[in-house]
């Protein structure tokens, strides 16, 4: 099979201290910035929490596309995800990775379907999901219980 | 030196199709689409896209601190990248990396300073950046050309 090449970009402008903006397609300038502890002004999540949200968002759009070719019925989904960093990396201690540590990454599924079929999705999800295999290519010691949530069936 | 553990964390929630919001900390909600013809509602940039901002909201956190160090002086900082993904990887086929092929991350910085202060700095940068080296570090191809802009001096 050919190459299905896709292009993604951004343009981005230092603001002032830490604070950036950028600019994806059309849509709302994204603000990054860091608390004022690490020397910002807290106006909006900082860069390594957007990619904790990148992980949520991805594996969202992954369950959505492989549910569906698995014919797997779900009715909602939550994301939790915490990530742990040595600021010696950041600081620039030599041998320390200035990015992730760790990652845990829960996901809680509400579905009637069988474990197993569950164990299916979430094996073919992580396979190919694109911030998730960012994640765990990089080394990054990564956790992702997949919790199943009974539907409230009423009668 | 000990390590300085710090946590970061999002909470996330499945709207429909592959829609996802994610809450960090107390900021507005986060929202996460692909456009229509990848299925989705086209009402937030896709997660991808959103890694893309914080490799340039990271690296200007890290600008900044690292120009401290140096006493490094800059006026002005823009931001552009690019990404390339082959959504064979996405879609399944074995062997095929489901996230970045490539990146290419271009820094325009206005500056009065050397080509060796500005070498300096860069380099050090890209030594402790953590979003830049989450994306080394999963073996993407990523390059990163580092521009000089006099700034405007008014007599």
């Amino acid at each position: 099979m050919t190459k299905q090449i896709v292009k993604v970009s951004s343009k981005g402008k230092w603001e002032e201290g830490v604070r950036t903006t950028v600019h994806v397609r059309d849509f709302e300038p994204i603000v990054l910035d860091e608390p004022e502890e690490l020397g910002g002004t807290d106006v909006g999540a900082n860069p390594v929490e957007y990619v904790l949200a990148a992980l949520s968002g991805c594996t969202s759009v992954v369950i959505s596309l492989i549910a569906k070719e698995l014919d797997f019925k779900y009715t909602d989904v939550e994301f939790e995800n915490e990530g742990t960093l040595d600021l010696r990396g950041l600081n620039g201690v030599e041998g320390v990775s200035p990015h992730f540590q760790t990652v845990t990454f829960k996901v809680t599924i509400e579905t009637d379907e069988s474990d197993q079929r569950l164990e299916e999705l979430k094996s073919e999800v992580i396979r190919r999901c694109p911030v998730y295999n960012l994640l765990k290519d990089a080394g990054i010691t990564l956790e992702s219980p997949w919790v199943k949530k009974e539907p409230v069936h009423t009668k």
